[in-house]
């Protein structure tokens, strides 16, 4: 079966990613879940650029990803 | 079956979280209700920036959300 | 059955409500019907902002609605 | 059956809208035509704005609409 | 049958039509086809503004349409 | 059968091809495949702009896309 | 078969590409997958821009896609 590109993440699932967004904000943390949209689920996350913080768990709106890649 | 990423969310139903709008705003609030495009019902709210102010009852346009955590 | 977010704002019909959209313009007026969109028919409305003014009935187009609130 | 918010400009066939853009720009004419999308036929049209004059038939692309009344 | 906003435009296929695009751009010329979306054909095409020149054949990308109107 | 707006670039094909993206770059290059999104594929293309250059393959996101002209 | 405008890239799976992103982000890295949305599954990657870096691997949004082309 043909990759596809959302597999890149898929295969990172339980690992850490790094997440850069369209504002520039930049987010590591575990992945625990994503769909089509790119809609994130990450645990133990850390956020840098405006608003600075960690967080046990966040909620990514897909539309916001600019790339992703697992760490 | 395999975890949604907006089941990160949706287990927080009933409970507290954390809203960041793509606009910087920040918002705090018991999540009544959730739907797949992130459109939010909140209530005893409170919303932190430019339009700071406590309100009852807040629909939030999914569109709107870069972010969301359970806190 | 479970809540949807909208019904935040359907509950309201009928009754005096709080818009923010997008570009910073604040509305009150009385629901006088909606739609998931958020398309908004609104009456006896107020808008406060770059353009304040009083207007008998008005229809908000859903993608410009930040968030609303039954007052 | 339930009044759709496009009622309140749909009952305004025939008669003068105000349309405010999402850019700023007011409109205001005869409603001739409206779908779903909020396109919208006008007639006996006049724009004030950024680019101020009389048009005797306009079509606005829906998606440019912040708002619109009956006057 | 009712009127749609589109035929505001149709009526004017083989004959000018003046289009002003999101971006402040305005552009004339005789109106070869036109889709829902209005990606508009256009012929003898005389653009002003940023971009100001003479051009025989013209496919704008409807999402790009403020307005259009037949002159 | 009525023309479609695209038809005006698709009877290009093969031939010089002018594109105006929203972002302002100007792109010339032999037109070698689009479709309705105006996904555009062209060959010995050169760019003008912020990022001008030669390149011998190029894909267009259509979304990119401001207007698009046969030369 | 008539080409499609993606077959400009497909073609280039195995090897290596170079994406110019809307927000003027330069990446170059080998194609391993790909979709209809510009969704790029790029490796051995190179990021030019506010966020100079070199990445393993990397899943690129389509949406944020300008144009893209086999090197």
């Amino acid at each position: 079966m043909t990759d596809r590109p959302i597999d890149a993440l898929d295969k990172a699932k339980g690992k850490k990613v790094y997440i850069r967004l369209k504002n520039g904000e930049e987010i590591t943390g575990l992945l625990k879940a994503l769909d089509l949209h790119l809609n994130l689920w990450l645990e133990d996350v850390e956020i840098v650029g405006d608003n600075k913080r960690k967080i046990n768990v966040l909620l990514i709106r897909g539309d916001n990803v600019l790339y992703a890649s697992p760490v």
